[in-house]
């Protein structure tokens, strides 16, 4: 995915929220993610999942987390954010499960953004990011921090 | 995967460090993961990446996650611990990129156990985890609170 970039650290408000994306979880892509990386019976098999507080097939939570960076990553092509990564997590709770059938969606908050002292080509923001499903119920919820160009790297530090 | 439960709560001691694992992260498997979930240019292409500080192509975050939770599912499988799922992580920091032809490993540290009150069947361990590459480098960091069942969900709570 090859994003033009247009909107810069410069451009980026504390405070703004968002909210974007619409990830559909099927049963096939819960397994097939549980398989490779998370395979724990109440994520494979519905009968193992309903000794367990899961109730049913879950989702892995990191294949949450892999479901939600695909809809930001979306998101940041179609806004053309100069993206350089992501540097960390914080309290990153799974808060319901993810069920085949759910239908997620994200909401962003921008916390705070500070320009990087050791590379003032780039700033770093940290957005508080909640996905919901259907139902509205928040699932995951984490705080990022994200390396985003400036579009102007020679502008002065502010005081 | 089907585990015998051998290992219970009343079994972890604080301040275990167990170290296990070995994860060959090939260049079909950064793309694939990339593609699907995490679509930056830096993860599916060498020249995009030669631009950034990756330097060349590396795996997305939230694929050196996963790749770490499977080495913890298979150690959890071989020891038989009586997992209940994964509660929340906090400080998670991805320290290094990752690389095709990396070939990683596991670190896990047991910083506190306690019984959960609502639920006397369980209690919830915190564990740091760190996955270094070859090199005996940390590529990635974080604290995981777990829920484990116990052989004896009737015995008292201690004092």
């Amino acid at each position: 995915m090859s994003a033009q970039h247009r909107t810069f650290f410069e451009d980026l408000e504390t405070g703004t929220v968002v909210r974007f994306g619409r990830y559909e979880v099927t049963r096939e892509e819960v397994i097939d993610f549980a398989a490779r990386y998370d395979p724990h019976d109440f994520h494979l098999d519905d009968a193992a999942a309903a000794k367990t507080h899961f109730g049913r097939l879950a989702a892995s939570g990191w294949h949450t987390c892999a479901m939600t960076m695909r809809m930001m990553v979306n998101q940041m092509h179609d806004k053309g954010i100069a993206s350089m990564g992501g540097a960390g997590v914080d309290d990153l709770r799974w808060l319901k499960p993810v069920y085949p059938g759910d239908v997620l969606g994200v909401e962003t908050l921008l916390l705070d953004k500070r320009r990087s002292r050791s590379r003032p080509e780039m700033g770093i923001i940290r957005r508080q990011i909640t996905t919901h499903n259907q139902h509205g119920e928040p699932v995951l919820r984490y705080v990022v921090a994200a390396m985003i160009a400036l579009r102007d790297p020679d502008a002065p530090f502010e005081a």
